[in-house]
């Protein structure tokens, strides 16, 4: 009972952390995963040649994002998230889909988290892919 | 330095178990990363519209690979792999590319595994993706 009760709360906070990270992301502002990432983060996405490690690194990647990607308000949908955890560490997964019928993004997400002393989930490993990419 | 040692141990053990994998993989078999992999493993790749959950139903996907999927010695490059850890919980990411320069496949991989009972480690979470899919 207090392992499932234990188990309850640790998925509701790793899943309500990313989705502010989230929120903030759709508002053109990497600040919510920034400040959610461990100096030492490692990350891929499919746009970038090999890993990215380091939170200073991903800080400089994200800044082009800050000008504003995303036109107007920009709907997501959180798919299937499930969490793995053990004391100290947990893997978020989950699909995503965001944007319109026209312009629709559909991801694969990973992100593990570990907690860190003081007792806050911090990201250390960020793995965005694309959903089933048309491939040329 | 007993915790450098225990780390490098830790590092040297999680990337040999999957480089054994990843051996058997590219002569066709399957069996090392389904016998690595926790019954609860979840798992990405491009060509899945949704995360595949558990260990019978990757068991499933994984089948028709058995019957030669690659021809002859696939040469692979494991480049740059990286372990954060904690005490029973370990993330592995690495990029690999694979085949020949006519037909060269390059992916990002994170694994994360569990120590079991018994002081197995396990896979619970695979993703691999292309890096910088040439998209349509």
């Amino acid at each position: 009972m207090v392992n499932a009760q234990k188990e309850k709360n640790i998925e509701e906070i790793i899943i309500n952390l990313e989705k502010s990270a989230l929120d903030k992301w759709y508002k053109n502002d990497p600040s919510g995963y920034i400040d959610l990432c461990a100096d030492d983060v490692v990350y891929f996405d499919p746009y970038i040649e090999k890993r990215i490690d380091t939170r200073d690194k991903l800080t400089e990647y994200y800044e082009p994002f800050k000008k504003g990607v995303f036109q107007g308000k920009i709907e997501y949908e959180f798919i299937n998230p499930k969490v793995q955890w053990s004391d100290n560490m947990a893997v978020l997964t989950f699909n995503l889909r965001s944007g319109t019928s026209d312009n629709l993004s559909r991801w694969n997400c990973t992100e593990v988290y570990r907690l860190e002393e003081g007792g806050k989930w911090k990201i250390i490993q960020s793995h965005w892919s694309l959903t089933t990419p048309e491939l040329k």
